[in-house]
């Protein structure tokens, strides 16, 4: 009878604890958790907090007697193992309910301890109103602050678990500030996606405070008031710290198993340690990048229950393998939904890999009818072969759909060339009949054919001073907002005023833009097949270039009367042919 | 100078007509429509019957003066091609406007001619009020019927147009019959598919009279009396016909052109007809169907729009190539969701293709985050390499998101196993951290590799009288409803009872069932540990069950108490690991 010993009862460890049994009804699986509570919907705290989930015992999806009872598993809360005895195999646990300590024999261990949420050394972080979320007793210590009577929080960080918590204690009418480190929202996206989440967190009354970070906390009759690096102190009842978690390795540490460039457990295929008796499984391991075959730490609930899955299947002599984790994620912010697969072209810059990208604006579903409105779209691929290597989304619906057709696509090694190809369900309610991920991939692969050139709104500053800037929206559109220097030629007059541009182009290169990138592309076409070489239009058009200087640019000049804008970029889009 | 004419200015037409233009700034390209409109959202037109689409003009997406002045395109409606000389490469036209008759030259000719609307020979159905809906004046004549006073209305057909104009219609308060031939709604879906479909629509008002068909059409005072096979008459204000669609090849045949076995137009992968001048798309030709390799007559937008780029491009000299269709198809059904991709399971018996399937009924998102629902996912394998071969899901959220990845799967060739570690986008409002996508995947590995053997809901009729049929329920849910013939062993005793079913086992096969497959999974590995072979689990369990057995079954015996037994499920599920 094999013994199997598993450490921590969340994701990973249940996945392998369920799976193991099912493999091998006769042996002994203890399941060992510090926490009280075991395999808790952890990604639902924030959503209780705000009151989505009014339910909090739906959050405990099982007890260790409905485990034991239907899975036949030894599931023990409050157990800390503290230490392992990797010569006798032999766990060393605490009860920590009365302080007992006793062994726990193993054949095969698995480690899934998670990680931590961080706490900087900053001074004064100690106070007793300056919270994480990671479980159900920090939710509930929260919850307690609001139901208390406070009225107002500081989250500090800004990525998934900030901006949730940020949204659920508006949702429980808080006044919230938000501070995060880097100049936007959601750091693991590029920065011009986080633009228009920045803009709807502070429509929905989230103080924005970007590019700053928390230099102290001091108290304040109770409550906590924090410094900021950029000089400004904000005070509140309470402080949510989100930025960010780190594996729990001290116990893997002690033990003398090796540890990975990022600090997690490293592991092999199969999921095992450095020692083969025992195994790692979810936030604690690094795991290869999908798409950059770096060595990674990524924290995700569907790859930590692979994980788990997959080493049950190797201790009970399988050949099952965890290839790598791509990353793909989403999270709801307020009205909006944002997410990412594969790369970022951050993380492409960083490693010095070759890429090219696109940006496009479809709508969710076919604009006549309702409940739709744009999404941007940043598709990132190989510009040799046009192999797929990340995507970004953000906007309102059908946002994750796009996600995970996409995130099946990069799993499946597909290529832009595919993309177009795919036959995805449409309905009016549902898509278009040139689906979003379609579009994306009529775009990229236009430009690896050559049929377009297209610059991007980071080049904006360093254009050169010879280039003609030409916005070929409509005159109202133009009039309503352009950018600086450009040039009005509407598209249905191009063809009239090629001698314009041909004296333009004979003086420096043709740049052209209107307000998601489609009636450039026609005005590209005209042009180019004018004989005019340097031509160019820009990727996303002004909305993408708005992402990227929003804040630079919106000094007095009006936002992009978007509303109009649309409507009539759909009628050009609908020269592409609808059904 | 190109001259291009195309016939047809809908999808694949007018995106034919916009592409051939991005390519060749020269070409003279005329599109030749015979209706008055041009690139309409003919998808939207029940929409708008319903009233969810208030605005009429936003189904006319673009016009020919639109057309022209962004385009250059020579867009003439009205415009009935009546003949074409091959060898002079001369198109006959006459102008429905005034009766003129003028010749149209071309290097290249198009035809986008569509589908038209089936009218069977069936006495009586040339009655005013037997009306169609494939266009704008088809939509206007049953909008002016009923703002006319009509009251009721018949709908002969279930399919697509059939249910979606059943919506439009009970939402503009009419009493609504549905008559379908074959004994279900929706028929490309497998019949068991559409039982929920057929009860949700008959909550909607929607009387549903399936299995039977129109035999003749009387007038009575100005209304419509339909006699069904069935015996019976129904009367209404209106009959709305949605029995299918035919491709519109008569000037093809008139001209010689090769047809398919089906009756569509033969194309090559270039859309090139039998005329190597000659090209087709859209509902008109034939294609290949990517799971079965068979040719089909598949009319979907999208596929249309995708072959009018391509032919675009063999025009203009590229290699562009048209590959298959696999018929990715969604249909909103009042609050429902429904559709497929790939090959049904009735066209892979008819072909006598080898395949397996599993059923199950993963929800939406999480489901402790509120506005999710159980849906009917049946997936479609090779029982060899475990190639997905199709899929379809019918339920309420989510749907269309894992129609279209597991329709991105099929395109790229993607096996069960892949469908395991497909990783994606989670976070409690959009999915579950083992998405129902990866789900299906767990089950149908776990077939493929012996894991599980599974019994069918259609084998129930044929089982060995021997066989031993236990529910491992609750008692509760026992109590409510169980299959006839069936004891019940809840799973959480059924280590202790062993012995019991040992003795079963001795006198025959033992088969297992529960709500929906996943508890009855773990009591089958508990089962076939403890050494009895003869043991197998219903897939989908009682929920797909129904879905095969609800007429038959229902006599007298209440419905499946869904919501009990679906949080009962939902705390087994949790055993494979929640986060």
């Amino acid at each position: 009878m094999k013994r199997i010993v598993i450490v921590g009862g969340v994701a990973a460890g249940m996945s392998a604890a369920a799976r193991l049994r099912r493999l091998d009804e006769q042996a002994q699986i203890v399941v060992l958790e510090r926490d009280r509570y075991v395999s808790y919907a952890s990604c639902g705290l924030p959503y209780h907090i705000g009151g989505v989930i009014p339910d909090r015992e739906s959050l405990q999806v099982t007890t260790p007697a409905y485990l034991r009872e239907t899975m036949n598993l030894d599931v023990r809360t409050e157990q800390e193992v503290v230490g392992v005895d990797r010569d006798a195999k032999l766990v060393h646990v605490v009860d920590l309910r009365d302080g007992a300590r006793y062994d726990e024999p193993y054949d095969a261990l698995v480690l899934a301890q998670g990680a931590a949420p961080l706490r900087p050394p900053v001074p004064g972080i100690e106070h007793p109103r300056v919270l994480t979320l990671r479980s159900i007793p920090d939710m509930d210590a929260i919850i307690a602050l609001i139901d208390g009577g406070a009225q107002s929080a500081i989250v500090i960080g800004g990525s998934y678990i900030g901006v949730e918590v940020a949204e659920a204690l508006r949702a429980r009418n808080l006044a919230v500030d938000l501070v995060e480190l880097q100049d936007q929202v959601m750091p693991l996206l590029d920065p011009e996606l986080a633009t228009p989440l920045r803009d709807h967190m502070q429509q929905h009354g989230v103080e924005m405070h970007l590019g700053t970070a928390a230099t102290a906390f001091h108290d304040v009759g109770g409550r906590v008031a924090v410094e900021l690096k950029s000089g400004a102190t904000l005070t509140a009842d309470l402080v949510v710290l989100a930025v960010g978690v780190r594996p729990i390795a001290t116990l893997a540490k002690a033990m003398g198993l090796a540890l990975g460039p990022r600090g997690g457990i490293a592991v092999d295929t199969h999921m095992r340690s450095s020692d083969p008796a025992i195994y790692a499984a979810g936030d604690m391991v690094e795991v290869t990048d999908t798409v950059t075959g770096e060595p990674a730490l990524i924290a995700l609930a569907g790859p930590a229950n692979r994980q788990g899955r997959i080493l049950a299947d190797h201790i009970c002599g399988r050949d099952a393998a965890y290839t790598s984790t791509q990353g793909t994620a989403v999270v709801k912010i307020f009205d909006m939904t944002a997410g990412m697969t594969g790369a970022s072209e951050r993380t492409l810059r960083r490693l010095g890999r070759p890429f090219t990208k696109v940006y496009l604006h479809p709508s969710g579903h076919a604009g006549y009818y309702p409940g739709t409105a744009a999404m941007q779209l940043k598709l990132l691929f190989a510009p040799d072969d046009g192999k797929v290597l990340g995507a970004q989304i953000v906007g309102y619906d059908g946002v994750d759909k796009r996600l995970d057709v996409l995130a099946t696509a990069i799993r499946a090694g597909l290529t832009v060339y595919d993309l177009e190809q795919l036959e995805l369900a449409y309905a009016p309610p549902y898509g278009s009949a040139k689906d979003p991920v379609n579009m994306a991939g009529f775009v990229a692969a236009n430009l690896l054919r050559g049929d377009v050139a297209l610059w991007y709104a980071e080049d904006y500053a360093q254009l050169d001073p010879q280039t003609t800037l030409i916005d070929v929206r409509s005159p109202e559109e133009y009039a309503a907002w352009h950018m600086p220097n450009a040039q009005s030629i509407p598209l249905p007059e191009l063809r009239a005023r090629m001698g314009e541009i041909e004296a333009a182009a004979a003086r420096g290169p043709i740049r052209l833009y209107c307000m998601v990138g489609f009636r450039s592309y026609l005005a590209y076409r005209i042009v180019r097949q004018h004989g005019i070489v340097d031509v160019a239009t820009l990727s996303g058009g002004a909305k993408t270039f708005l992402g990227f200087y929003h804040t630079s640019l919106d000094n007095g000049q009006p936002d992009l009367p978007v509303v109009v804008a649309t409507a009539s970029d759909r009628a050009a889009e609908a020269l592409v042919g609808t059904a």
